[in-house]
């Protein structure tokens, strides 16, 4: 393979950057051995030409979803033959994403149904079940939502009546309302699911609870009787995964299909309930701080398209007979652009953090220290909704910055888009989980004005307003200095909090119950929960700054990195640092102005910032920002290949176009 | 037909408004007379079966694209049957609209192109090809924007030589960043297309001009000689559309083939140029003011079927034992989707305003009176742009409102979303057109200062910044009262424009020169032209407040929808109002609980707000949005008849599934 020739202009671009990307890379992957894994992986993945396909964006739904099933049922077989490549579920997953991509029709399977299986099958089920899982035998989803029931887990209407007599559950359907609606794979590909229903037995409803469903035959795949199933049609994004629903009519399973690990029912139906509730926690934060990562690497998908795409990009002649300048120079396509990159950085160090805390504080749960749960529950939900809103709105700023090149599928933007704005939604909707976020954070102000102690990432709400006042706004201060910029954050999301706590507190004493009074604060205490979030960001940065041992050239880049989001983050929000005269005006206006120098420096390294991603062009499936920078000839090419362009003329002209425009002929 | 049954939650809201929708769907729809026209030329269509189709949704491009060609082939014979109800070009605009919806085939032959045929053709061009134009016996499309260029049209690179020898110009595509690009209907579709190319005439350049090409044969539709055409490949949405791309290769078209109303080649070479170079700038305003309208009207879809999904949506006990609350309920739902309702309407009527500018300013054109025109295209950049945005960030804030129901297809979301989004991107790109503005903002501001008297939207530039500041900050003021928010808008934009100025002031006195300045203020200046939008918006919305004659429950709820926009717009950006003292922390605070404290007495007449849009079920496309509210049931049916369901087990069963689940056996 020769390497194809770069454009000269991006070739220039990285001869001026003063970083070394692969320094940087190797800190992104966890070092020079994780990051070699990796690259190893996707050597295997892309030198592989049954993983070859036409563009997806080719297809129609339904070709796609076969793609899906074809691509996802050979990786099962080839990955066995990796050996050292696959260590751990994590290598499993990312093998599965390159060679699937975001059309793996197993992801439910591999993920949820599989741990589900693990950790809450036990006796016969187990027996059953587990090791035909594992091997694909049996493919399986997860059933929670309903039509109508989303967020309130309470609400789901589906029912599961234990039956002594011939020891099963009937479970059934019994609204349009609660059809379980949106389980990945549900429709077509799944044999088995996990079907949360309300547990009834000996006439007392115990709430809800798994049970196992075989949905198809193992035989001939055919939907089994008293199930109706099929897929919820097209969705914005993640066409070729057959988002499904489920109505049960009557439909019985043995008693061994309840998941049993936690609350049983016995053969006689007497019910045994679970020894704790909230274990659940843990899991649930691991899963939100995959979308945090999800949030960092999306930016940082979008930003490599379009900083490369608008360093080969020239548009309008500044003055006559000069060359149209590369769209990467002008400062308003910079400020679109660098913000997010820093975005990007700063999201991706926070994920690390996330981690790195639940695994702490998984270690005092089982060592039987609950103490910091809530404080896990409040960082996670809060990060999830805060980085994946950020990136949401990034994302399509990233595709406008590239024109209209940005809206074609070959810019890779809008999958992209649509891929990823799910994550404002699921696992918990974004506002809901802000709101929990906020009920934490005045919990803990009011604690804090009591004298407890509080945990870590909530320690500052119990300082006195005053004393964190004066460490922000100290005379002479230098507004680029990191630890004022923290601090500075940190008196915003703490008077954020009070406001919307005396609120709360107003409602209160107006004589609502704490769950009205927080509900009429709720707009309030979003905003609060937001600036404590931003706040989690920001800190983070600044302590991975000083932790990281990298070169002197690496480490100004990165604290420019850290300067530009902290700053620009001010000025996005300013009014909040106004209002209580944490930063006077003439602050806010210099602080503008220090945004805007911060772009020429940081462009000198925007290239190598976003090729340290080290998305490998199969990967990032974008025309527009491919490594090479070649894409004008790429985008001919790609659209020469389209599937309207199969013939000259297309077969619609002689049905309808020739009879419209031949019609005054025929009169003749 | 007989009415189907609402759904009772729906009924309840709009039992318990105060005001007659229709009173405001006559305002909207310019009077009863237009509005009965309106309605009746749905009629006309909807109870037409040959416009009944499968949902696009369900379709493939291909299919989607043979039903545009289908359904516009139609129209065009079965509106000349409609008499009375097509009296002029807008009708016809709106006709095509609801038989065609997105997918017309023919919208830029119906527009552009025949608009240029019939202002700039002459002579025997114009004898041969205005009646087969206007008889659909060609059909045309509109060539400007390349590979390469877009926003900058003095860069595009295709040329037109003329030959003296022959009388002909010789086409030609001289690069891969010169071949057209995007032109809509362009692939498959348009057999003529008007072509811009750099004109060469006695060995000299005389720039961009005009030229009609014949792309495909009348007889067989196939591509002449000379010319590589086709469909530049699926995008993020418009699906129907063969937006195109076009190669010429010493392509030859007669001398008369050029568009000589304003310039000539005479048959020896000789150049003729214009006798006046702006006089575009009228119609770019027109469709600038159709942007302002699309904008306007897309969130009044959105809002439409946000606001009443969120009616029917129960979701979330909040105390134990109580229902589940409408969605609507909740202070963060309404604070989502209010503020977007009052932007539609604000959006609607300066979009109103506009086109009577547009007509006075023309009008003055007409009689040689130019000094209006620099501001009606500051004044139509600015709009265009701030509304589309706002519009492009509102339409996703109300699909994910909507929860998972929002990602699907059948809330009409996507589509909505994706045929929206080039608003901001095409007929001059957004950040481009606020510099514009601001660059004409800068030098009023300069003009005023120096005693100049300046037209309607800026005159507020000459005056006192002490002035305007003390009708600002009188003492007692009442933060609800509009006269006073629109002077605190003034005061806010003034001071933005100031402070640009100021940094292209510093540049220039730092040596750089005027463009040189501008541009590095760039980031500033796009600052600047926003607010002044803003205030346009504001202003406006005041003025017809005034102006409108309604009655008294509809006046108050119009300034309730007012006030919601104008302090809603503060708090969001509420430092551009801190920083330079024009409202206090305290204020601001203020302004922050009264928005909260609007958003219940909107919610009274939200229904009603939204019925008034007077969307019929077919226009807006959406199961989530229907009138009669019957969500639940509908999705299902929809989901039912999704063509993944066509068989119980997809073929991709046997071919990849299979094999893989019955793997183990064939080992035994």
């Amino acid at each position: 393979m020769t390497a194809k020739r770069i454009n000269p202009d991006l070739q220039r671009e990285r001869d001026a950057a003063t970083i070394d990307p692969e320094e940087l890379t190797r800190i992104i992957f966890d070092g020079a051995k994780e990051l070699d894994k990796k690259r190893k992986l996707e050597d295997a993945v892309f030198s592989d030409p049954d993983y070859k396909s036409i563009p997806l964006n080719f297809m129609s739904r339904e070709e796609q979803y076969e793609e899906g099933i074809r691509r996802s049922a050979i990786a099962v077989t080839k990955k066995e033959a990796l050996g050292d490549l696959i260590e751990n579920h994590n290598d499993l997953i990312s093998y599965n994403t390159l060679a699937c991509g975001d059309i793996t029709a197993f992801g439910i399977h591999d993920s949820m149904f599989t741990d589900v299986i693990k950790r809450m099958s036990s006796g016969a089920l187990r027996q059953k079940l587990l090791q035909k899982t594992i091997n694909y035998e049996i493919i399986g989803t997860y059933a929670q939502t309903e039509l109508g029931h989303g967020t309130f887990l309470r609400g789901l209407e589906t029912t599961a009546h234990y039956d002594p007599n011939t020891q099963e559950f009937v479970l059934n359907s019994p609204t349009v309302t609660s059809t379980k609606w949106w389980p990945g794979a549900l429709g077509k590909t799944s044999t088995h699911a996990v079907v949360l229903a309300q547990l009834y037995t000996q006439g007392k409803c115990h709430g809800i609870h798994p049970f196992v469903v075989q949905l198809r035959s193992l035989e001939d795949h055919k939907s089994l009787p008293g199930i109706t199933l099929g897929d919820i049609g097209p969705k914005f994004g993640y066409g070729a995964n057959d988002n499904g629903f489920l109505r049960l009519n009557n439909h019985r399973i043995p008693r061994e299909n309840m998941l049993m690990k936690y609350s049983q029912v016995a053969p006689d139906g007497t019910y045994t309930k679970p020894p704790k509730a909230e274990l659940t926690y843990g899991t649930m934060t691991f899963i939100r701080s995959m979308i945090v990562r999800a949030s960092a690497f999306g930016l940082a998908r979008g930003t490599t398209i379009a900083i490369r795409y608008s360093a080969v990009r020239r548009q309008s002649e500044m003055r006559p007979g000069e060359p149209e300048p590369q769209v990467l120079s002008y400062p308003t396509q910079q400020y679109k652009l660098f913000p997010l990159l820093a975005t990007a950085y700063a999201f991706f160090f926070v994920q690390k953090k996330m981690v790195e805390t639940y695994s702490v504080v998984n270690q005092q749960i089982n060592d039987g220290d609950y103490t910091r749960i809530q404080e896990l529950h409040g960082l996670s939900s809060g990060l999830k909704a805060f980085t994946s809103w950020a990136t949401n709105v990034g994302l399509e700023i990233c595709r406008m910055s590239c024109g209209g090149h940005g809206y074609s599928m070959s810019s890779g933007f809008p999958k992209l888009y649509v891929d990823f704005t799910p994550n404002c939604t699921y696992e918990g909707e974004n506002t809901v989980l802000l709101l929990q976020t906020a009920r934490f954070l005045v919990k803990s102000l009011k604690e804090g004005k009591r004298g407890a102690k509080l945990p870590g990432t909530v320690a500052y709400l119990s300082s006195n307003v005053t004393e964190l006042r004066a460490r922000a706004t100290s005379a002479g201060r230098d507004l680029k200095d990191p630890r004022l910029l923290v601090a500075l954050y940190k008196e915003r999301a703490m008077r954020q909090i009070m406001f919307a706590s005396d609120k709360v507190e107003a409602a209160r004493s107006e004589g609502l119950d704490l769950v009205g009074a927080l509900n009429r604060a709720s707009v309030h205490l979003v905003r609060a929960a937001n600036a404590h979030s931003h706040l989690l960001v920001v800190e983070n940065f600044h302590e991975k700054l000083q932790e990281l041992k990298v070169s002197q050239k690496l480490k100004k880049t990165l604290l420019q990195m850290f300067q530009l989001y902290a700053l620009d983050g001010i000025t996005n929000c300013s009014g909040e640092f106004l209002e209580d005269g944490i930063l006077s005006g003439t602050e806010v206006k210099a602080i503008r102005q220090y945004v805007v120098e911060l772009l020429p420096l940081i462009r000198v390294n925007a290239v190598a910032l976003v090729d340290a991603f080290d998305f490998r062009d199969e990967v990032l499936d974008s025309v527009l920002g491919r490594y090479d920078g070649n894409v004008y000839e790429e985008l001919l090419k790609w659209a020469l290949s389209s599937p309207l362009n199969k013939t000259d003329v297309h077969p619609s002209y002689d049905k309808y176009l020739k009879p419209l425009l031949h019609r005054n002929r025929s009169k003749l």
